[in-house]
């Protein structure tokens, strides 16, 4: 059976303003070392897959950067959405592209903006999922060992005993949503929780079959554009229905409505980089708790992101702040409230500051 | 009696950085609206001063910027010290150059970069420190009736009544250094104590005795200089003797070893401008105790100074801050810091960031 890869690039990546802009979003930054988490996002997966095998769907503002990023990304491999619907059509629209190639095929789907630290680990779940999707009729996702609290993801509770002959693997008992800050304790606490990590492996045709079923207006519309996929009217047929299609996860569409999930354990430094606080998360602190990155003088600073791109940053007494210069823009902000930073482009998008979006 | 103004606008400005640098002292900058700090004192006395009257002094580095700041100056009136020693020799020269022009003349030192809010009273103290010192062989100096118990600033206290016949003039009884916070909070109560303004009003050849008796190393470097004022040689006289003349404050040198000095009463909206927060206390607050200038969004910020020359700066979740982009540099600063800058530029030196200086 063949498998296939569909890296989810779309998401306008307002968290990460100003660095992200609308022409370039958070997927497409250089945020962990010296490429983009895109780039990382292919690297990450090309000893499990064929170059062929491997799909990116993206918006189209950002196919030409997508393009650039990815030179190795075969040419037809790029499917370009007219507008972002949520994970849901572009999940069954990559599922029709694929079952065209494939009528037999397994997929992975999975977020291009993402951290991944172990990168072995990353790949042996992969891997199991893989095997197990290929072999039953079932949905799998990747389940993140949660090592906080977190509230601001959602939650997969499992059963209590592992799925007979397949050890860190579990059925899922329920989807869960972001919880308050005491239900989280209580779910890291319980052992049982994972993290939703968006992360899913499954048949191809078994996912458009879910999406039929549970999503009967979505298939329709995803069955109008699958006539024309590879023939002349394609681009057009995408640009007139794609945009109607309605918008919707993948979560709240399917995993949360179907009765048989398996759920593979895993545990290899995994963020969803919501946020400049949670980015910083992820790097080492200098000795006053900092993480610096650009040309910087600080005196009596601790606990501060600063990352300046082109200009000299110089901080004086201050603590738990965020400070970003890119571009045309300094952003100061403290860190406990950097998950509000969409407020800010929001403020700037009232006041018709396009130049700063 | 003819009447002289010298302008003292040296000083390295490091207090306003980034905007001010090494080639942009403070009283070359905008601070205060759309002109800056020499201009402001320039044209706050012009109405007291035959233009033939007013000196600025200045240093090396600076002169081409001050004489563009100033087209009305007439050309000789710019004296330049190849080096910054202070004020006592800065006045000394400048004493000595009024001299050679005229044997009797009364003059008025201040220096350029601070804040006069209410010019017709600060013109009013002007004219009647002029009146005193060219009627009466006494050195005359300007006190500032203190608003909160500051400090930063050096105090004079004067004597209980008022000097016969001048109301609100009183003799000196004593120079003090900057007080602590119980004691700045004693001398506003007591109400005898001025702010040290450093605006200062006597007969020419009455300071140069002072500074004969009082500095005599001073005085026989400044009389070296002298010979050659006015003749060919005197750039070359400058660049050999005054780097060497001792550098010394008026205040130390001359003010607290004489005995008999009048204050005249101010009470004109005076502030130093010694730092960040001291301008920011200079401007009206919106309606989150912030100044803003330039391109600007904010949410949740208060009580903060924000600056951006080029960028738009963005805020989010943060108090009591000092922000200032200005060329290629960015300060985040707290605003009860904001007097240990020269910190931060000690530290731009240390790591030879010389392009920010």
């Amino acid at each position: 059976m063949t498998r296939y890869a569909v890296i989810m690039a779309g998401g306008s990546g307002e968290r990460f303003w100003p660095w992200s802009r609308s022409h370039l979003p958070k997927q497409f930054l250089n945020l962990l070392g010296e490429s983009s988490l895109l780039q990382q996002s292919y690297e990450r997966i090309e000893s499990l897959f064929d170059p062929q095998h491997i799909l990116v769907v993206t918006g189209k503002e950002h196919a030409a950067l997508a393009r650039e990023q990815l030179s190795n990304l075969p040419q037809g491999n790029l499917i370009i959405e007219p507008q972002g619907r949520n994970t849901a059509p572009c999940i069954g629209l990559a599922a029709m592209h694929i079952r065209k190639r494939d009528p037999d095929a397994t997929m992975l789907v999975f977020p291009a903006d993402h951290l991944v630290q172990g990168r072995a680990e990353f790949i042996r779940c992969l891997e199991k999922g893989l095997q197990l999707a290929s072999t039953a009729e079932v949905l799998v996702t990747i389940g993140i060992m949660p090592t906080r609290p977190e509230t601001g993801y959602g939650y997969i509770e499992r059963e209590k005993t592992a799925f007979p002959g397949t050890p860190l693997t579990f059925k899922v008992r329920q989807f869960v949503e972001k919880p308050s800050a005491n239900i989280a304790l209580e779910y890291l606490r319980a052992g049982r929780y994972f993290w939703n990590s968006g992360i899913f492996v499954w048949q191809t045709d078994l996912i458009l079959n879910k999406i039929e079923k549970l999503l009967p207006e979505l298939h329709s519309g995803l069955t109008a554009i699958d006539r024309h996929i590879g023939a002349d009217g394609e681009q057009e047929a995408m640009a007139r229905i794609f945009p109607s299609l309605p918008s919707i996860s993948i979560d709240h569409g399917i995993m949360e409505k179907s009765p048989e999930i398996l759920v593979v354990q895993g545990d290899f430094g995994w963020d969803d980089l919501g946020s400049w606080a949670a980015l910083a998360a992820c790097f080492p602190k200098d000795q006053h708790k900092n993480v610096v990155r650009g040309e910087y003088v600080g005196i009596d600073t601790t606990n501060c992101l600063v990352y300046g791109q082109d200009l000299l940053i110089a901080t004086l007494g201050v603590q738990n702040l965020v400070i970003v210069q890119a571009g045309n823009a300094v952003l100061v902000c403290s860190q406990e409230r950097s998950q509000d930073i969409k407020k800010l482009v929001q403020s700037l998008r009232d006041q018709e500051l396009d130049k700063c979006l």
